[in-house]
């Protein structure tokens, strides 16, 4: 009977573990988690701390229990320490200190990513003691909360302004605390271009945040007074102060068990896999946030998430039980909600794209999320990207308000992408129209058709 | 310098001009539009009675103004009484009865579709005066209107419990008629699986409409109490007294003058085309509703859909100008509001796709529109049908509450339809999730993987 370790208790490892199960009830799974709290949604702890999700354990996909019900082993609170490939051996460390050698016949590692520090002064002696935090486990949520429950800040700097620094710039302000959010670049949300990521600025200037952007956070001290960060902001130095400092600014991959087993590594320093998940060591695999990620439009690169776990996980568990699935690639698609607006991208923006060797063209455009006349009608705003030599769509950014269903338009180009349509073909999709809720010509067409305009009169021009 | 005409003010005759004049800004373009309002949106018109549209010229995509600033020119209250293929010339009779030969170098046919009478004796000799409506063009909902506004009705019959049939009887509750609908066939909204139907059956009785399925219309008769409608419910005999009777249950193509220049007819009686909407007279196309719909998976069928009829006349429009355009084809993507529910198909169902050739296997599933922890969490119900031979994607029907972005959810597996994509590589599609949206694996690949896993279990067993 085979015996396989899944090391990790979030989307990757878990959805290894349960798709083995899935596939072979006979098959022995134990999973080594390093912490009590497998299978818990790391992108849920903002609406905990919004209150929106209540009370924490509700953030658990599945609870332990649940777990065990479908016939795995769970190790918590269990170190995975060192990896024997040739005696096919891991060796943890279990919760009372004890070290064991656990034998394998397939190991699938989903070590995830940890928390980037930035090079920022300070910020490796400072911790959740002294109000600086980061959020990135339960364990971290706890911290947080603790001090939240404790000390009652009134004020928070958030070092980031991406999506999680977002979520949570919104939960602390649900709250009552007075948030000032620091961004290294021009906009927030940089993941989008920046006339879109000036609509979530907007929204967050509306509600009170106060946001400055091209500012780069060098220091955080802690003073009587508080926590001051430090930092330059367009050449002048900036120096502010608040009660507590969240810092999130990026994950970097962990890599240090497969580093040390031997394995490569690839694509922003994560360990490189084929598209089978396989790290070539014999019978190891690697899923999640500490793997490079398969890109359909860029070939191997590094974009940690959740979703893609999920997908790189499920491969390895079916592989690892003798299968040849291959993980299909990213097309590198994302949502985010702040307040009342959803903003969301997959593929490739310009200047992507052109990095990557494609010949980028890209349009922006507005068009209603259903017909007009229907009360409650909001346009959505879009920046569509395709090949100018093929016509291939390369990628879709949009934004709307709560309610214009942006998060699955979005799935409507990510499909595309999939399949490699053209900008051109988005017209010809049969997509669905009720007044209330859609137009003759979805939304998504509408941009297309005016990409495709846009790109006609520029080529007769 | 070409002159183009184009018969029909509605979705494919406007598209077609429209894409002319969008291609060729020198083309001429002439519109013969049998009433006196243009692209106006016929499927909003049961909004306009619920009180949701006001007033009733909102409901135009554009007015006639705005469709002259293309550049094309409106001939309104015109009929078109006759084409002369080998001389192309079409007859038409202005609004004051003027006949007057029109020349041509192409001529595109958007000539709709009529109301079905579906064999009721009475219905040909009853109409407005009488409260007997049907509502497919404004002039029906002039009729209507003023009915409303004279009579006052407090009751309705609605015979028919397809998409407009349920729009309608919503909007007559919203406006406080009692309203008793009588649908053929055993559920309403034939064209789902009927328990689907069956979630919208329960929404109409939520809001106090009177539901009979397996009910077949004979008769509507006029007395001094009101109209009755009289039938067969179940093999017994059914009679029903109301102030107003509306009959929607659908239409049929509208050919009779493509029918006497020498078109052949095809599916449903409809105007037959190639893909490229010709109809095999010499600069003759046909486009919308009075046309044969190709299919992706049906081939050449009739399906009035004002999405497929807005693709169609843009066909149509570019190929008059010497284009290649082709219609790619439907997948039958459509969807209803009903109140707070939202039920959605794309494809085919079981029987259709047994019917149609294939080797289809269909489950049904229950996914959450985005994760439970978060608020406001609704299950969406799901009908997945694959083939068993290849594990192509057949069709899916889901249904939601309102906000359960069902609507363009659909829009993923009418994208996947069109790109003949199988069950399986659904869940390799990288959909976008945030915890107030989705889920990491988007409740429409938990719907595929459910299929999957039972077609696994079916082979296995």
């Amino acid at each position: 009977m085979t015996h396989l370790i899944a090391i990790g208790g979030s989307d990757a490892g878990i959805s290894a573990a349960l798709r083995a199960r899935e596939l072979d009830p006979t098959v022995d799974v134990t999973v080594v988690v390093a912490d009590r709290y497998p299978n818990y949604s790391i992108c849920g702890i903002p609406y905990y701390f919004s209150g929106d999700v209540q009370p924490w354990q509700s953030l658990a996909h599945r609870t332990t229990a649940e777990l065990e019900a479908t016939g795995m082993r769970m190790r918590l609170d269990t170190w995975a320490t060192d990896i024997d490939v040739a005696g096919q051996k891991l060796a943890v460390r279990g919760p009372d200190g004890t070290v064991e050698q656990l034998a394998y016949n397939e190991l699938i590692v989903g070590a995830g990513a940890l928390p980037s520090r930035a090079g920022i002064d300070g910020l490796d002696a400072l911790g959740p003691d002294d109000g600086v935090h980061v959020i990135h486990s339960m364990g971290d949520t706890f911290a947080l909360d603790a001090h939240l429950a404790e000390r009652d800040p009134k004020t928070a700097i958030i070092v980031g302004a991406g999506y999680v620094g977002l979520e949570m710039a919104e939960a602390f302000t649900a709250r009552g605390i007075r948030v000032t959010q620091l961004q290294r670049g021009p906009e927030v949300l940089s993941t989008l271009d920046p006339e879109l990521g000036a609509i979530v600025h907007a929204e967050l200037d509306q509600h009170g945040i106060e946001v400055v952007v091209n500012t780069t956070v060098k220091a955080i001290e802690k003073t009587q007074d508080g926590l001051i960060v430090r930092g330059v902001h367009e050449d002048a130095p900036l120096a502010r102060l608040a009660d507590l400092v969240l810092v999130v600014v990026g994950v970097r991959p962990n890599t240090e068990l497969l580093e040390r087993a031997g394995a490569t590594l690839g694509a922003g320093g994560a360990v490189l896999v084929d598209e089978h998940m396989r790290t070539g060591l014999p019978h190891v695999y690697s899923a999640g946030d500490g793997t490079v990620t398969h890109h359909r439009l860029l070939g191997v690169t590094y974009l940690p998430l959740g979703t893609t776990a999920h997908k790189q996980g499920r491969v390895a568990g079916e592989n690892a039980l003798g299968g040849n699935a291959k993980f299909a690639g990213s097309v590198g698609t994302q949502v985010v909600k702040v307040f009342d607006v959803v903003a969301a991208r997959t593929g490739l923006r310009h200047h992507e794209a052109r990095t990557a060797g494609y010949s980028p063209w890209t349009v922006d455009a507005s068009a209603d999320d259903h017909k007009r006349y229907y009360p409650g009608s909001h346009p959505i705003l879009f920046n569509i990207t395709g090949d100018t030599r093929d016509g291939r769509l390369l990628g879709a950014q949009l934004i709307g308000t709560l309610g214009t269903e942006v998060a699955k338009r979005v799935d409507t180009y990510a499909t595309a992408l999939y399949a490699g349509l053209t900008v051109e073909q988005i017209s010809e999709l049969d997509l669905a129209y009720t007044p209330p809720l859609g137009s003759p010509w979805d939304a998504v067409q509408a941009a297309t058709q005016a990409w495709s305009l846009s790109q006609r009169t520029a080529v007769r021009a």
